[in-house]
């Protein structure tokens, strides 16, 4: 269901670990324990990461036994970013509010400076 | 820490229904008891859903004691946007790379088709 695999998506990217770990990935291809060394983690911990990003189809693996090449694929994200794009009228709309706010407070700072 | 909040807003996203009760709030304010509604769902349940997405800062509540109007809070989505457009170049890049295996599918299609 496509429901389910976008709630597998917002998931796998609800952790800072697994987000850096796309980070990486996005600069190229690259096996397990590359992958744990900047994260100061044990290789089974970084295991873990790497299936949930794998069930949320966000990483694809090679089956070379030992060094197992991790890649990124970002046609989840185009999902999540789609879904979240319904909402951007909000978040300009806010960031409208918030400007007229500090042109409001400006203009009330600008008449008590003229007043001092 | 602005990490936690970005897994907090994905975490909230990740599921159906309350990413079904962020789109109703998107036609603007309503009760707990008019977000139940739609959902078949019991109050106690709804309600759970809604703590999980105030507290990812996604829908602001009122203070009037039976009603507690609630509405959308739009800025952690863009946050969240804007984490995913780094990957728009990967995306865009798979359905390029999409497109020219169709093209060259067609191709072959085409090539076959003028030796029948």
């Amino acid at each position: 269901m496509s429901a389910d695999r976008l709630s597998r998506t917002f998931s796998a990217l609800a952790d800072p670990t697994r987000r850096a770990i796309l980070a990486r990935l996005s600069s190229g291809e690259a096996s397990v324990t590359e992958r744990a060394e900047p994260f100061d983690m044990s290789l089974p911990a970084v295991s873990k990461h790497l299936k949930v990003l794998q069930r949320a189809g966000l990483i694809v693996r090679g089956r070379a036994a030992q060094w197992r090449p991790c890649r990124l694929d970002a046609a989840p994200l185009k999902d999540a970013a789609n879904w979240l794009e319904h909402y951007r009228l909000f978040w300009e709309q806010s960031l409208d509010g918030l400007e007229a706010y500090l042109t409001e407070l400006q203009g009330m700072e600008g008449r008590r400076g003229d007043r001092d």
